[in-house]
């Protein structure tokens, strides 16, 4: 459960888009701390306030850095309220934000270290704002990590992270049940359902009123037909060949998808 | 006034938006220029042609990145026109753009060295466009300065910057008033007016036929208030609890407030 | 033909958008196989599956970049199927991406050393999906180039590029043709038409039922007055001042522009 050494890479996930100077500060805060850290844009496109379609995000792209990777994740609705500031360590990889249940997810994946609640005031971080903890906050404690100029343990009390009920796929013998997470840039429905339980028998998905069939990649589609295979998230997706399924289908967030063994007819 | 060692890191504003590929050869260049410069976008989201927003998110924003750096920033509808191209000192901080008002709110942030108006010909600069100088200059002499190799004082001789008139906020005994500068991603109306003068005794907030209560955070508000509260700017921001005040309101960019202690009903 | 010594740094043009994790993914992915790369969005906004506008794109943008850099190309609606991975170096510039003419309009720039095709399993790549080989395919061995720690040639043998038939400009005596090619995100539409043959005597442009004047920067048209100049990719570009040609004129991609000397009335 120890962290690998630090790799200086510092990803950034938040709600704040790409249009407001908010990002570009918060790095702006992250190099003044230390300035030879490299830092990636997970996302800044998680829905305003969107804590559950974070918490997917988070636990669905963190693997694909290196062990010893800082996450800073600032998707804050509560932000100048009572709710914690933590940082959580597991799998190598350290994850600071808001105790809200974005990392809820991630407590799925087993089991990890005490996380930490930050107190600012034994760091000697003094808070600018109340409504932008991520650069105030989140920003120079996870450049600090990175740049391992403190010690996860520095930074203050261990803490029970705050559980959110995350809506979960399920599955009996005679279908196995997940709904859709978020709609990709394409057009995709990205849904929670695992991979493994599509390619373990199921040989159609159905999604409202419609079956689709399952297929191995986007090609065997037919020209406009929509389909079910295993996304880059290994969940089930729902995909239009170049098309948008969650346009030609009209469905998207929550909407509950089954597959199951193909019925005699 | 002198400036800070440089930190190698240049930071890019402008309105170019982030679907064209315009920025990434703005990069091409200034990493051709110098390989090991740390690039941070600021912003890209400036509206087409806006200089006002532009000059606001400068003076803004540049504070939170380290004495330096070295701010490129191009919204120049006046390209190729006889406008100049300047190079600007303030506060260890270096500006790279054109003379078009781009640097007026920095101008009020106090006493500067001399401005430098930008000589191609001086610089062994050819530009290869009439239609962006973003690329052909202000890329390469942002990465000059950068990397140290070209010292501020040679870029030309010092240049009188172009002041574009202000809005600005006022004050009386009996109210402050300010104006909305943005809206940003999430909806709130993030205006002029100084902070300090809400903190300062104002107990309502005025906006078109709405008087507001003044909070300290987001979650003071009940869901669904319009509220005001001190930006991350350090400006009064108008917001609405989990949802956009822009669209609550009805209100955007010129829109007038005015801070007043609550009235005797 | 050989190729420069490598830069370190990566490009990264995709169909992708900027409101998934799929880039930064892709981004965890390099920096974890070579984590001193410097990575830089060439742009994320090619239109969905849209290979003839990334064609373009990659063909004018990558000489804006230092010789020895690797660029990352991703438009790849046949992901999947049986289409080829392939590497390309071409004046000192290594790219990476799917065999199915996304390269067409940079083998139009003159000869080159034989393309690669890349066998990942030469490679110990094993590919964890079927849906996403930008990041379990083209990011490693873009990597690997970058970081040069596999030769150009190791990728696998000698492949012969799918060339896909571009619509080019034509030119007579009386007249030269083209089209537009993309419409930018100030409303101007380029085309790929060569700037050269426009300030060779050509001095009016129709498009559609419009006849424009030709300029040479955007200061010199009259306010909402639509004219022809030379854009920043030395093509032929229609441009409204300070307003959205593509709206004035209600034309887009694909729309014919002819190039001529000035009629008598």
């Amino acid at each position: 459960m120890s962290a690998a050494v630090s790799t200086g890479v510092v990803t950034l996930l938040t709600d704040f888009g790409v249009t407001d100077p908010f990002v570009g500060i918060m790095k702006g805060v992250l190099l003044r701390e230390a300035p030879t850290l490299s830092l990636v844009d997970l996302t800044h496109g998680i829905p305003a306030h969107d804590v559950e379609a974070a918490a997917f995000t988070i636990a669905h792209s963190f693997r694909w850095f290196a062990p010893g990777t800082v996450h800073l994740c600032v998707v804050d609705p509560g932000v100048g309220s009572a709710r914690a500031a933590v940082a959580l360590r597991i799998q190598g990889h350290t994850f600071v934000g808001p105790d809200n249940g974005l990392f809820s997810a991630l407590l799925e994946l087993g089991p990890h270290a005490p996380a930490r609640r930050i107190e600012p005031s034994r760091l000697g971080l003094k808070l600018g704002s109340r409504t932008f903890h991520g650069r105030d906050l989140f920003a120079p404690v996870a450049a600090w990590l990175a740049a391992d100029r403190r010690k996860f343990e520095e930074l203050g009390p261990e803490h029970e992270l705050e559980r959110r009920p995350l809506r979960k796929p399920s599955r009996s013998a005679a279908e196995a049940r997940g709904s859709v997470v978020f709609t990709d840039h394409f057009g995709n429905l990205i849904t929670d359902l695992p991979g493994s339980w599509l390619s373990a028998g199921a040989s159609q998905v159905e999604i409202g009123e419609h079956t689709l069939r399952v297929v191995g990649t986007y090609s065997e589609a037919e020209p406009g037909e929509c389909v079910a295979l295993v996304s880059s998230f290994d969940t089930l997706e729902i995909a239009q060949r170049e098309g948008s399924a969650a346009r030609a289908l009209g469905f998207g967030r929550g909407q509950v998808v089954r597959a199951t063994a193909a019925r005699a007819p």
